[in-house]
């Protein structure tokens, strides 16, 4: 029904929006329509602003970090750590690494992990980079910050092999019970390793 | 933290897609890293999008609805029943109602409804136009099918109050439970007017 009264560029519209994590047919709709409402006011701006980033994007040849710079911004910042650089999947991880604030150091972006199953194998991924900038001698440890999965598990495996040859300590993150986290809402695996992890008070 | 290392390219982007209803400043990060990340598939496709949609959507004169032709494909389609014509707040709901294909009828949006408090009064809407539409002639019946909200009673009955002089017949959609719902999470005003209502089996 819908089909016949919505033009082929609204439907198209809504049919790329409905691609956008986050969003679902029903709700890409609901999108489409406050950014024709908004014509002025946000969709000629994020028109513009789609334009802009296509243009001006860039994966930063270093860690594989986005930005409209290459090196990107973090690569250039020369007051952040050099002896520490954290391995990441993706950039999402590397801003929510950054919203702590923690450590200023440098990253290295994977591009995602290793999954032998669909055919995403080590020369899929940033991972030559990794070691090559791993033996130019600066870096004293890599923290390997990816997500806690099974194949996140077998891309900290495969790196850990990877460097076992240089005078670098590799470490991860800790796993455990999320501050704020109540314990009847966590799996048995985390809850099995924050006990095992347990520390001293 | 995240300021410094994101571009001002990017941050807007992130910026406007966290004015879409539905988006909030993460889930807008998320979706932006997605369209960056599937450039040629969806961001370079949804940039055109926009600007098809911006270039070409218009808003029908006859009734008030979105389309790349004016008059929009429902006022051009002479199969449907003129007899009848449904009022609405918005598009949405007139594509909600399309969905359902119950009556092939033809629509007024009104573009909002009456709020005296927000400065929204019968000159701010497409009421004038209404009620030329009605003093043509051909419409027997008209479905008042705004929102179930007190600013949509008032519309409501400012406009049986306006067409009240024509022979029309003025109708509103039923209140009730919706199917499928449950009388515990209901409204006590809806389950009034459910009881009051009530049809015999």
């Amino acid at each position: 029904m819908t089909k016949s009264i919505i033009g082929p560029e609204i439907k198209n519209l809504i049919h790329l929006l409905s691609q956008i994590p986050g969003f679902g047919p029903r709700s890409a709709q609901r999108a489409a329509l406050y950014l024709i409402n908004n014509k002025k006011d946000l969709m000629q701006p994020l028109n513009l602003a789609l334009q802009n980033v296509i243009e001006k994007v860039q994966v930063c040849s270093i860690c594989g970090n986005i930005d409209t710079a290459n090196p990107c911004s973090i690569c250039q910042d020369i007051e952040r750590n050099a002896k520490i650089l954290i391995v990441v999947e993706d950039v999402a991880s590397l801003w929510a690494l950054e919203r702590t604030s923690y450590l200023k150091t440098y990253y290295h972006v994977l591009g995602g992990r290793l999954s032998p199953l669909d055919g995403i194998g080590p020369q899929q991924l940033n991972i030559a980079s990794l070691k090559r900038r791993a033996e130019q001698g600066e870096i004293e440890e890599i923290i390997l910050a990816v997500n806690a999965t099974f194949n996140g598990e077998t891309t900290v495996y495969y790196i850990i092999d990877l460097l076992a040859s240089l005078p670098i300590k590799v470490t991860r993150l800790a796993h455990g019970v999320p501050i704020g986290g109540e314990l009847d809402y966590l799996d048995e695996g985390t809850l099995s390793q924050a006990l095992r992890a347990r520390t001293k008070l």
